[in-house]
């Protein structure tokens, strides 16, 4: 504990896309109080923190002076009930260098997850919603053609892994050449778009000519609208982000509802805390591909605290490539 | 036959609202051909019409110069294989006096059916949507709230009726103090509301504190954006007419995705075609309600062929009263 402790607050809401003027990083007293005193060693940096910052998550509002607070993987610093010195453990906390928590709020982490900020990826809350998504919501079966947005994102690359390991062709979009070559030759897709040199809407009826039976939604938007128009009857789509508005102050209006009519579709919103049931699961399959080298993922790390909202910004802006993650 | 026979064409595509003059009415010769010489005895006039008049409908377009057509109940007027001159049945045919109909298109109607125009309305296609729209995608539970819009039409009152079967509150919405009396006072509302004296909004707030469980829309546009506001978690939304844009030629957008995702919702498109399967049951069910009294339907009937468009053109800017029907 010899480095000061130090905090990322909001500065200022964001106008737009974040810049790394609205967060503020600064020295801070030692935590105090009653709980467990941790270490904070990695942040989750997700898309929907910039809903947060706005005011409009279901999670709630992040308001001026506020910490910024995410999921991290923890370590506990001293012994405290059933924790132990040197424990890792994930938790909500506060972007800072140590921080004391609620004993309740802390999770182990199996022993086994290596490296330890694969809990806040694709064996974490991205894997969760992308498995819960692909289990309840999507329902695949062989021959169906799935198209995912952001798909060269934790959540993205996983479904579309899922979707193929249940016999689905698969489609993504990212935005570039480099995401897409890892799409195709890591991820196992089938198509991957690249949505900045690509008219999307010619390359999806290009790579979709039976239309669009499967569409996980990370983006909202534009994309949203591509793919409803080229539903197949019967579709199924997850509802799940929104990256193309959580940079906007006000929501743009989403598909007319006729798209969804003339597929007979089944559009439905997904939250990943209501499949908090499906973690064990979800940890045990997934875990098992990634040791089979079934399913590929992505972290992109940046070391130090005090860098956190330069990566939080980039991931803003679409220029992260896999799960955006920070080492304090 | 010694009337002369007249057909309804349609003379322009109609701009906005339809006029009298966008169809023609006019003598035509008596039907030559093979098949089932019938008299077109009762009409059957529904909003999807209008869409089928821009081109834009599921069913196919109408075409300038294209007889009006839409289901009818017929009376067979020739001995024709199975069928006997007198028979009542009912199929697609030309808004005509008389017509030839293929012999494999046309369903006797059950013979205990009286009036025989319910087989067009609360015991036809809208009745059918109805029910197929309840039990296969609202699935209503008691205590859930039901919001419902065009909530006096078949379609909507029907829904309702089967949903308070089911232990749900009814709420609906219509055009006038009269639609809103009869949903009250005969259809067993919990709450009408009549959307030209109040605001939607507040008046939905006080009918729905608890938020919607459950929405069946036939209208789409802003009564569609209101409801998805205001949906409970778990919301069952089916969506299955469009009258706020069947009058546009460009169709406006939805509801921002966010809506669905904050309620887990699960959306559906329905098209009507897809149930017959559940026709039989859902006759013998609505026709026994009928007659137990807990089944109240409204009917519109205008006489004379040649009154068609204008009760078309009513039923299109919403001042008709229940199931809209043109005896010829």
């Amino acid at each position: 504990m010899s480095k000061p402790n130090r905090a990322v607050t909001v500065a200022r809401r964001p106008d737009g896309v974040p810049v790394p003027d609205d967060f503020a990083v600064s020295a801070i007293d030692e935590p105090q109080g009653d709980g467990v005193l941790c270490h904070v060693c990695v942040l989750s940096l997700d898309p929907y923190l910039r809903g947060r910052l706005s005011g409009r998550h279901i999670s709630g509002p992040l308001n001026i002076g506020d910490p910024m607070t995410s999921e991290c993987v923890l370590q506990v610093a001293e012994d405290h009930g059933p924790f132990k010195a040197g424990d890792l453990v994930r938790g909500f906390a506060p972007w800072q260098e140590r921080a004391i928590l609620p004993a309740e709020t802390l999770t182990p982490l199996p022993a086994e997850i290596d490296p330890p900020s694969l809990a806040l990826g694709v064996l974490g809350m991205p894997g969760l919603t992308a498995y819960a998504g692909v289990q309840r919501l999507l329902e695949p079966k062989p021959g169906d053609t799935l198209f995912v947005s952001a798909a060269a994102g934790p959540v993205g690359a996983t479904v579309a892994q899922l979707c193929r390991a249940a016999g689905a062709r698969t489609v993504g979009i990212a935005s570039s050449a480099d995401k897409c070559g890892w799409m195709t030759e890591q991820a196992g897709f089938d198509v991957a778009i690249n949505y900045r040199e690509r008219d999307l809407r010619e390359a999806l009826d290009e790579a979709c000519p039976d239309g669009i039976d499967l569409y996980f939604d990370n983006v909202g938007g534009d994309v949203l609208q591509a793919a409803m128009e080229r539903l197949a009857v019967g579709a199924r789509v997850a509802l799940c982000g929104l990256m193309e508005q959580y940079n906007t102050d006000s929501p743009p209006p989403g598909p007319n509802p006729a798209l969804t009519i003339k597929a007979r579709a089944t559009v439905r919103g997904l939250v990943v805390y209501d499949h908090e049931d499906l973690r064990a699961d979800m940890q045990t399959t997934l875990w098992q591909m990634i040791q089979d080298g079934t399913l590929a993922y992505r972290e992109d790390a940046t070391d130090g605290l005090e860098n956190a909202p330069e990566a939080f910004c980039r991931l803003m802006a679409g220029r992260n490539f896999g799960k955006t993650i920070v080492r304090t």
